[in-house]
């Protein structure tokens, strides 16, 4: 086989076989097959599409090119919920105990963020104590008696995606469908997940833009995860503005506890409770959505997934009384309060630069080699569609640094105030196999 | 700016400025672009095409990446002709000296054949002595006293192309009209051609296996010479079957004595006089390309074209007796006669399949490395329109093995004949700016 004539055959719109693909993703992670080789071929997918059995092949493969993470002693159905990103998602602080709570297995492996938006593990590090630095026993040791663990990604995961992703991004192939679909899809199926819950962002402050290119990276992530014995399902919620109120780690923690007590913001609950009732269901806790939700509403009203929260903190080294002490947490010196400069509704909200403007304070990463600041951040107080008076407080910035001019420029300039906004729909779409 | 941008603008449909492909050709020259972002560039190129103003900019682009040619000290217009290829293509033998012999200079840098299809300085170099290794000084002298002259190209002439050329065959991104037009543009410019006449093969074959293709690459080739202040016009050529009869180095030297003499082949003579004529005409040696053909015609007939061959071959350290007794030419050992299975008239020739043929014979390299037989080749007697009786000899075998059997049953299933047959047009369109 020769890897131009692979690249011949997609560029005029065929079908890669399975050996094909195999051939391709096992030359180019031993180096056989040169980068050249490996652009051009991105850039005719880019073009060309990949059909669905195409992107499980190619899934499949990435996950064969290196280790994989084995979850089997793990009593129970390893649920794994993946969010493409998005600013102010405090989602996964707020779902991983509650679904812990109904007896889920909740085995997570996580990176680091970088960028304008936050990574979970940075946001749990800002309490006091709080380490990822588990052996792997530990770690399926906790999850099998607490239902809860977190650990940093080790071991050589699916390093033909690692490759190829670095690849991309350097020669104008990000943004293709099936490219996306499975190497996210790569990621969770090594990392042992059983079932997969998808959370794909759409608008602004995504990585997709639109509803259109949202759906087409759900449908083929679903497709992808079922074909190869995954029940798969994802939820297209929307990113047009910060999810939540709160955008920096220590703040999002605040926040997250906040949910889990059931006094959260209205769109982040909606959310944790849309994600996690599918969690449930495919985790054989529920029969229906309606049950799984009385589940997990009940288990906020009597406390239990607080309770878990603190036991999940606690395991890991992190100081809990936080939980109930929230002042404990990380606080930034100046607390520096944006007035409205005129009456009227929030009518935009622009979220990545909500969330630059966070990175800028501290709170994100824009180098691999930054230092996050886990007290710095941003509070929303009004969101899309609520009313504001002229003088009337609607944003607070969580500084270190008392000159924050050039950071509160920016906010003004992507913080609109209009005559009228409706409240945007959280969930555009579900989409099951 | 950052090649990952312009490769982006160019993914996307926009066209590149003249600065953005400055950027690409001077870096991909240098080394600071690497080849997986050139072969993205080019795989982008492929799908989204280039405007005739991004053509012309990436052919001067790769002109003035390397050494050009000054040919500034021969009088008169340097007219180029320029074939994209074809099998048994006869024509530069006889339109070298015939051009001259109206005291047009031509002064023709040329390169060795690969292939299928043979290269003009193989050819000449079967006369015993024949040789190209001249100086510039040399080569320019001789076209200046004898308006002919010949020598093997050297410099470092278009680098950025000959880079792009290597990287394109491994990545599948030949077939890509503008970057076709622009290599071949930039190198008969680096060359020095003042005129470009331009023949563009279409057929079997040909590179270019439709009219539609070919008229597009001619079109493509026509709008870059002339935006860049050379005259330039193409002729479409019909390559459904062999030019001429002969397939072979020293026996297409034959068939050009025979055609200055008057007596070649009459498709080959036809398009001698359809290039030929142009080429007068671009040289500014007639008004129309009627006055043109006519003194074309005339100096066959007088025999100036053929004296104006020997001095040629005289001065470059050939045997001109070989022009008055082409017996002296090298000649194989063997030839077979193959004669016809049934009577009926020739419907198909595959032309490439016969340049294959002549190549397994010797006649042609199939790697750079290969040794050419000069004596070796084949002969049709009868083309496409022909009757043919069963038992008559419709094509000879020149070989240096007695075995030619492979060789033998390969041409018979190349060549077909069936009840009717129409002789096909020549000369397909002239495509003028």
């Amino acid at each position: 086989m020769r890897m131009v004539d692979v690249i011949l055959k997609k560029r005029d719109g065929g079908e890669l076989s399975r050996e094909e693909i195999n051939f391709f993703v096992r030359g180019y992670t031993s180096g056989a097959i040169p980068d050249y080789q490996a652009s051009a071929l991105a850039m005719a997918i880019y073009f060309q599409n990949m059909s669905a059995r195409e992107m499980s092949d190619l899934t499949m493969s990435m996950v064969r090119s290196g280790e994989t993470v084995d979850l089997s002693e793990i009593r129970g159905i390893k649920v794994d919920k993946h969010s493409t990103g998005g600013v102010g998602d405090t989602t996964t602080l707020v779902l991983a105990p509650l679904v812990a709570s109904l007896d889920i297995p909740v085995a997570k492996m996580s990176g680091r963020g970088l960028g304008h938006t936050g990574g979970t593990i940075d946001k749990l590090e800002s309490i006091d104590g709080f380490h990822v630095e588990i052996t792997k026993d530990k770690f399926i040791q906790l999850v099998n008696d607490d239902r809860i663990a977190i650990m940093s990604q080790t071991g050589n995961l699916t390093p033909a995606d690692k490759k190829l992703y670095s690849l991309r991004d350097v020669t104008g192939t990000v943004e293709s469908i099936p490219l996306i679909a499975s190497s996210i899809m790569s990621k969770k199926i090594a990392a042992g997940a059983d079932a997969i819950v998808l959370d794909v962002k759409t608008g602004a402050g995504a990585f997709m833009k639109t509803d259109k290119d949202a759906e087409k990276l759900a449908f083929a992530m679903v497709k992808i995860g079922n074909s190869v014995g995954r029940n798969t399902m994802a939820v297209i919620s929307d990113m047009s503005q910060p999810l939540g109120f709160a955008v920096g780690n220590a703040l999002e923690v605040k926040e997250a506890i906040d949910t889990l007590r059931g006094e959260g913001p209205e769109d982040l609950m909606e959310l944790v409770l849309t994600l996690g009732s599918e969690m449930v269901v495919l985790a054989k806790k529920a029969d229906t959505l309606e049950e799984a939700r009385g589940k997990l509403i009940e288990s906020i009203k009597v406390g239990r997934a607080l309770e878990k929260f603190k036991a999940f903190i606690e395991n890991q080294g992190g100081d809990p009384s936080i939980v109930d002490n929230p002042k404990k947490l990380p606080r930034a010196k100046y607390k520096i309060d944006l007035t409205a400069l005129k009456s009227g509704v929030v009518s935009n909200i622009v979220a990545d630069e909500i969330g630059i403007s966070a990175m800028l304070l501290g709170a994100g990463r824009a180098t691999k080699e930054d230092k996050i600041d886990p007290s710095v951040g941003l509070v929303l107080h009004k969101k899309i569609g609520d009313r504001v008076e002229k003088g009337e407080k609607f944003l607070t910035i969580h500084s270190n640094c008392r000159d924050v001019e050039e950071i509160k420029t920016r906010i003004y300039k992507n913080i609109t105030i209009g005559s009228r906004a409706e409240k945007p729909v959280l969930i555009h779409k579900v989409i099951m196999k």
